[in-house]
């Protein structure tokens, strides 16, 4: 079982992906963010790719009960319903309803991997429960770092670094290489205060600059939610049957 | 005086170079290779982007005094008059030739990064002298580690954050970023031995089922060559006249 990380979506094509198990992590905020919706009864979200289609989409789809939600450059976007900070996705705003998201980093990733076999949302809010779960399906993963920009951003890569380092404590002959190993030192350097790791990387200062400081907070704690959100048909979806027996997913 | 690490090429494009000043680094072996080049008394190198440019360019330029170098995927080329082994770039076969040098991720890089106001070639063997250099420019610097098909290497960044370190050594107060600063954690852990570095990382791996174990010996030489190459108008030509006034290289 071999694990690679990614640590931008321009190191590879979309059809780099093509059959693989894909883990795709945005901590700052977008995966946060999906996790919380989740965890507040959203019925599904739709990543996307762009403002423009995110616009068209909410016009036409799923009869109404739709909210556009996202941020450009840490901003919300105008027109739009939510922003992106985990402690907007209230039950009361978005239980039920169906997520249109786009964001600078994180959702483009996630539908850039769309040819994956199967492909999962990790944040630390997930970490061990998102560590079993790989190691249940048992075959090759790809983490992939959704960055800032297209290039390396810390906090992501430490994530990938923590989710790791959970896997191998499950399954101790993980076929590991250079980057993957580079991501465990820096997990191993940084991950033993991951909120002051957050609240000192680049993006977290950003986050503080823009009066979002309460947002790191969230992002940053371990395995408060315990679910596996996965993207399959444009959608991401929250995975309830995991000991199915034939769980293809 | 900023310092800045783009983990590959993909990350950036063509234009995020303009008017910056730039260090490439491709250690196994391309700018290695150039670094014994220029010891051997080579006049200068020709990086090119693609085989068939490498192919063109030979026939017409620099009156026949030209060689065809390079390798692709760690092979040596049909046609070609030398690989990409540092031993093989001798006094007697490239004294006062011009090299033109396809490499399957450090050239490109190198060409790539034509649109920067300076651009230098960094490896182990010039590690010292390049940060005396950068600190004497300064200004902002960009180090581009060349990678391996687009994704992050370990030896690359190791010699980036080695560089780095060096850099802080000479200037304490440089502003370092996430990456940079993930550069430096990720020296501190495998820079005490280079040479083990890169014969258990991915790249020495694969250099040594080839049977070219002896250049990594070579590559991972601290110090040995204490020159600067640049490229400038699509040529690599050695910085001679550092302490020229006015000197804007």
């Amino acid at each position: 079982m071999k694990v690679n990380i990614i640590l931008s979506p321009n190191n590879v094509d979309d059809l780099y992906y093509t059959a693989k198990t894909t883990v795709v992590i945005d901590v700052l905020r977008a995966t946060s963010v999906i996790l919380k919706a989740f965890d507040s009864g959203a019925k599904e979200v739709v990543p996307v790719g762009s403002i423009d289609f995110a616009m068209k989409f909410s016009v036409n789809a799923h009869g109404g009960q739709t909210l556009l939600c996202g941020e450009r450059n840490t901003q919300m976007i105008e027109g739009f319903d939510l922003g992106n900070s985990p402690a907007e996705y209230t039950e009361d705003k978005i239980g039920g309803k169906t997520i249109i998201l786009f964001t600078t980093n994180g959702s483009k990733a996630i539908v850039k991997a769309k040819y994956s076999k199967r492909v999962y949302i990790a944040s630390f809010n997930n970490l061990s429960k998102m560590a079993e779960h790989l190691i249940h399906c048992d075959t090759d993963i790809e983490i992939i770092t959704s960055g800032a920009h297209g290039v390396f951003c810390l906090e992501d890569t430490i994530c990938a670094g923590a989710l790791v380092k959970k896997m191998k404590e499950l399954k101790s002959d993980l076929e590991l290489n250079d980057v993957t190993n580079a991501s465990l030192v820096l997990n191993e350097k940084f991950g033993h205060d991951i909120n002051k790791m957050m609240r000192e990387c680049e993006h977290g200062v950003l986050l503080k600059e823009n009066g979002l400081e309460s947002d790191i907070e969230f992002c940053s704690t371990i395995d408060n939610i315990p679910l596996i959100p996965y993207f399959i048909g444009g959608e991401i979806k929250l995975l309830v049957e995991e000991n199915k027996p034939n769980n293809e997913i």
